[in-house]
């Protein structure tokens, strides 16, 4: 088992990494401070390991509330149904959520702590490749508006986050793919070599290479917390995180929730950013070339479903949180490792990369 | 005009108290940050002083969303409302959140700006005599659930606190007395002087004295800016502020949020904690007929309303924030201007106190 700190002065905490590390209730028992232990799953997770989650908390006062699966379901109302929880079980503010889930888990879940009694401490058990690698990392949390997504919400942090990658072994392979799109984000925007050893790997993901699969979510981890140390409240450097996600969130919401998988959205989105970076010459047709073989061969799409209209994704990108004065920021690239948060584009590029379809980076 | 801060660090933030300071444009100007305002009002409130409130931001991107009156719609539901007006009007991370109401417009309008987007500022131009003398101030923030009050929420400290107290001239006189609860509350558990000023100018309050109400206003602000500043997230001397609190809601949610009066509620378990004082023999005989002639004269009940049982009150009391281990803490007083957190009296005591209607004292 590895560990990493996120470095946060008082809020700082640890991520475990490793195959079997959610059977050792030691290790999550040093992170719980009250009697009270509230699990949060979905009716998707907590057949395969709600029991394995209890089992962790023998000698506790353990309640439960299992949510529908979805993104579609991450909104108040269902936010609400922890609530509901927490105060039928007479849940005190030295409470403990757990997460056990993937990103929409998580997340719900993270924002419930962050709310519920003005602020309870919260712990991340994720399940899926995303929430491994990504939203369980780094204390964003919340629900989506009809109107946008995440627009509701807390930075609040986790008291630990324990990841054991056996949990993918049950994971569907579109949702591996899904969180794929995450782990070759860090390598774009972050880390050129990491990048190369994801071609390498790339095949190993679809196989259940635990060796490949753990150093992946290391890797991915480290960055991840590296940034977020640096950069808590999205200020700065984390907005580089956000690659794909603009272009992405907006291909979620036209959509509808849950359609495409955020993990999708990310994979077009990012292939979109490339486009665009790739119409102001800093990124190479060759780039271009990789960042789409490794995206397909991970699985993941590239384009928008044809349904979806420029007009449609732009008035959604419009509402982003990134949009200041009327023009979003984008995340784009200017090689492959390394990424900037820029408002250095016209809106015609935007407009031909939002209605390229078929023809993006070509 | 007067001017308090309170003090917290990279957070902390003016009062400015004094009639007419709602006319000064420059007063709030200044804590605005970019070019966009939400003002949050009720449908009582608005057709008073929207006006007043948009002509504070001539030249900003105003914008308003106008809440039903009333602690019964505090909840999340309602709560979407806000979500629902920053979004369609498209605002960014940068806007500015106004409530221009009383303690439930200030709760509503701070919880949704703690998470909009994760977090955007807000101000308080609060306009109940309540809401001047403790809610605006502090930055607790929250909404109610059906099974507890205030039990879902964030502390988030406002940029300014502009009180006019001229507002109380269109406050109606059950509202106005509500709010005098509070400020018997600051006498009470923190400055013996002030509660016997009181007693000399309690009559002049429904009168609209407008020297002693701005008086009144700026001592119980400055007691709570002192409180707040020493302990922001109530982890000490913060809870002596919740004196008859735990009380007062319990009635609040037994009787229907809003049936009786958030101060009037905190009269009433004030008027109880004494009497669980009385018993520990904290408070003498004359200590509990001086805060029942204030009480009363304040225009405020003394007694719950006989309908609600003690059973049902002490179930209520059971889901309260200040649950540890079963048992509630409580704020009782030891002198007239001096309070405690103490778990130091019997179940017995207690139920006494709940039981004893109009022998409350006696």
């Amino acid at each position: 088992m590895e560990t990493l700190e996120v470095a946060l002065g008082d809020r700082s905490y640890p991520i475990y990494i490793g195959v079997g590390c959610l059977d050792q209730a030691n290790l999550v028992q040093q992170h719980v401070v009250g009697q009270q232990v509230m699990i949060v799953s979905n009716d998707t997770i907590a057949p395969l390991y709600l029991e394995k989650a209890k089992a962790l908390f023998v000698g506790y006062d353990v309640s439960w509330v299992i949510l529908p699966d979805g993104e579609k379901y991450k909104d108040l109302d269902h936010l609400n149904l922890i609530f509901d929880a927490l105060l039928k079980h007479r849940h005190s503010r030295s409470t403990t959520l757990v997460a056990l889930g993937g990103g929409v888990v998580g997340d719900m879940t993270g924002y419930a702590a962050a709310s519920y009694q003005r602020g309870v401490n919260f712990i991340q058990l994720p399940t899926t490749l995303l929430a491994q690698v990504d939203s369980s990392v780094g204390g964003k949390t919340g629900v989506n508006h009809r109107l946008g997504k995440n627009m509701i919400g807390a930075f609040h942090q986790p008291q630990c986050v324990i990841i054991d990658p056996n949990c993918l072994q049950t994971l569907p392979a579109r949702q591996l793919s899904s969180g794929l799109a995450e782990v070759i984000k860090y390598g774009l925007i972050w880390d050129e070599a990491f990048f190369s050893w994801l071609e390498l790997e790339v095949d190993n993901f679809a196989k259940l290479d635990m060796a490949v699969i753990e150093r992946a979510i290391y890797r991915s981890c480290e960055i991840k917390a590296e940034v977020v140390a640096q950069d808590e409240r999205e200020n700065g450097v984390r907005a580089l995180l956000n690659l794909g996600h603009t272009f992405g969130h907006a291909i979620e919401n036209c959509a509808g929730y849950g359609e495409v998988l955020h993990g999708e959205a990310v994979a077009i989105g990012t292939y979109m950013a490339a486009d665009l970076s790739k119409q102001l010459g800093w990124l190479t047709d060759a780039d271009c070339v990789r960042i789409e073989q490794l995206t397909q061969r991970a699985g993941l799409p590239l384009i928008p479903p044809p349904e979806l209209s420029a007009s449609a994704l732009r008035d959604a990108m419009n509402l982003d949180k990134k949009v200041e004065n009327g023009k979003v920021r984008l995340v784009l690239m200017t090689a492959i490792g390394k990424a900037c948060v820029t408002l250095d584009f016209e809106q015609h590029q935007l407009e031909k990369t939002l209605a390229a379809g078929e023809s993006l980076c070509k």
